[in-house]
């Protein structure tokens, strides 16, 4: 049994053209009339691949094919069709192409599995809209967060009112979640994001786990006065001192050189944002990984007394919200088995490794076992429009993952 | 004669209520619908005042009240009625109205001047909707910029437009500038935006010049990527670039604790502005001010260095564009030694003082003589809703003016 990599790949090409910006790039934002589109299409697939579909009340695409045995633990794939506002045509779309691609493959083998397969698009993994991400893989397993609704984006829109722009019943969360127990487990292929399976000149990896993110957003008050005529000494500067926090972040993620720790910032708005007024308010996202979470939490501390310091420096007063803070969340040794395996079967020496970056798999780590397949990206470029992975390895990582699948449906 | 300084207050107040924010502050943008009504209120004091008004091809207020010979030199006074999107009810509004109440007490006590006088309202006087300020001074003397008209505020309308839509026609631009020779001087009162006589406890300042600015807007650009994945020691990271030269900004501007020397960067922008991926560019304003030319010019050269070399640190290709490099430009003596002798008449001891802020005087400077009028407000808070001088205040400014201008009007 092998895919159809002339079909994978005109999929890919076709997905491409929504939300296409520049020449290779994407910017399909969450719950958007895009994504709808990407939906629409990539439900056409499904549907083609013997699967019925549905969008539920997270925003989320499943693709369901029916087990000889219905009620049986749900076997579940997927990744998600959003991008970033300045991404790329792989990240996420491969995990639900090539599933689909892997669907569409047993049912023209005439193979019905015993249980039930579902491939699930999640709504907003990325999380740039509302600053806060995996919405549609933790809204299935009850994990949303209180106020979550009433976050807004750029334009003041509430996620609550993007959902029902999207047809979303907000109302009828119950009614799209997975009961305990009722995922048999999740799989996931992804591009790495990274560089290391390209410097090792490897098409795929075998994911060892997610480091998760630490997220948070930081908001200094001063007072705004004229640029011209405050005098240095008496100022009270947001920006400087947010200026100061964000070389902080950098020397705290670099003190140890060649450690995978990695520490940004991302978004900053200042107000009043007049070129003569002293900035009088700066907020601003940090994001702090590592593998190592006992560091990673060592390094959380020694920000936060940066922080202090610095506010206390320029006598600003500031306020600190966690968005979010993920454990390392590692992915099961028998699905890895199984991938490495069929790696072997096809002649493929996959390194295991850490994912930097978090995917949908790490919101189900904690309602079943994982796995995760990662393919090569050119220079480790992601979040980009100049993303790429190529289609014979997405060919080849499809092909593994067809072989786990099938391991995995012997279950 | 004296002022009427119930009147003049009953106008600040009423003028006040034109694009308030909060309790005390103030947003009036620039050629806007908000600035147009209070040119309409304003207008109604000129006239009440026996002024002849109209609104000219750069989005000024003229009111004119005529000398017995029009054909001598106008004798101008004014300032703006625009404010900073976070703003006070006192910047620019002080000059206008405290000038209408000069000239609105010289009709009562049935003074016709020899020459014309006129009051104007200059068009965009703070600069930050289209970065770039003082346009309607700048406008009537013929020396806008190439390309000004096609700067875009930050809904992406340029200022052409918003010309238009005020009811400019910008084909008309000669038919409202005034040739050379044709201002016999100008007269502008202001509040000091500054500390200093606030701390001395004087009511009324004489200004001895004014200290421009140099503004520059910088754009870095480096290369977008994962936040979770793209290893510390290859990042081309945008905004810890430009983190590191708005400390230097900072660092430049107090190298010589207690200096005049003020240094700010007051706006930035970072594309894609995302948390998880990494600042692919940034663009920011610096606004550096002296009193000294010498120095402010040798710190530009450091800053200039600073910015070449973080950049090359940051592997970030650079631009730097200069908005505004204005020179300080003084105060006509003659027009001061009556400042002061009026002041003295009214038993006020008036210290002299540099101004850091520009006004619409400093495009005036360049036309004819001018001089300033200071006014104290409370803690040297300006460019902020708390902005504040007192009626009393402001009162004894008005009286100084009026004898300036009876004094001026016999030359």
């Amino acid at each position: 049994m092998k895919i159809n990599s002339a079909r994978l790949q005109q999929h890919f090409e076709a997905m491409s053209l929504i939300g296409k910006i520049g020449e290779t790039g994407t910017c399909r934002p969450a719950h958007s009339e895009l994504e709808k589109q990407a939906f629409e299409l990539a439900a056409s697939w499904m549907t083609d691949a013997g699967m019925k579909t549905h969008i539920d009340n997270f925003g989320n695409l499943i693709g369901r094919l029916e087990g000889k045995n219905p009620l049986l633990p749900v076997f579940m794939m997927g990744s998600h069709l959003d991008s970033q506002p300045y991404g790329g045509r792989f990240d996420g779309v491969a995990g639900v192409l090539c599933a689909i691609e892997v669907v569409a493959t047993l049912t023209e083998n005439k193979v019905q599995p015993e249980r039930p397969i579902e491939i699930i698009s999640f709504a907003d993994e990325e999380g740039w809209r509302f600053n806060k991400g995996l919405f549609g893989s933790r809204g299935i397993l009850g994990k949303l967060e209180e106020g979550e609704l009433q976050r807004t984006d750029k334009d003041g829109i509430t996620r609550q009112q993007a959902l029902k722009d999207f047809g979303c019943d907000v109302t009828q969360f119950p009614a799209s979640t997975y009961p305990q127990g009722s995922i048999f487990c999740f799989l996931e292929l992804h591009i790495e994001q990274g560089p290391i399976l390209d410097l090792a000149n490897k098409p795929i990896g075998v994911v060892s786990g997610i480091s998760g993110p630490l997220w948070l957003t930081v908001k200094l008050k001063g007072m705004a006065g004229h640029t011209g005529s405050v005098p240095m000494a008496i100022r009270k500067d947001a920006l400087v001192g947010t200026a100061e926090i964000i070389v902080a972040v950098n020397e705290i993620a670099t003190q140890i050189p060649g450690a995978p720790t990695v520490g940004s910032v991302g978004t900053i708005n200042v107000f009043p944002a007049s070129r003569n007024i002293i900035p009088e308010e700066a907020e601003f996202t940090i994001d702090l990984r590592d593998i190592d979470l006992e560091r990673r939490n060592r390094y959380e501390k020694q920000l936060r007394n940066r922080i202090e310091a610095i506010a206390a420096k320029h006598q600003l007063t500031y306020s600190i919200s966690e968005d979010t803070k993920s454990d390392p969340r590692y992915c099961a040794d028998w699905i890895k088995e199984i991938i490495h395996n069929q790696c072997e079967s096809l002649n493929l020496s996959a390194p295991e490794l850490m994912s930097g970056p978090f995917h949908d798999a790490l919101a189900l780590s904690y309602a079943c076992d994982y796995g995760m397949i990662f393919v090569r990206c050119k220079d480790g470029i992601s979040h980009n429009p100049l993303e790429y992975s190529s289609p014979e390895d997405l060919a080849v990582a499809t092909n593994v993952m067809l072989g786990t699948v099938s391991e995995i449906l012997k279950r």
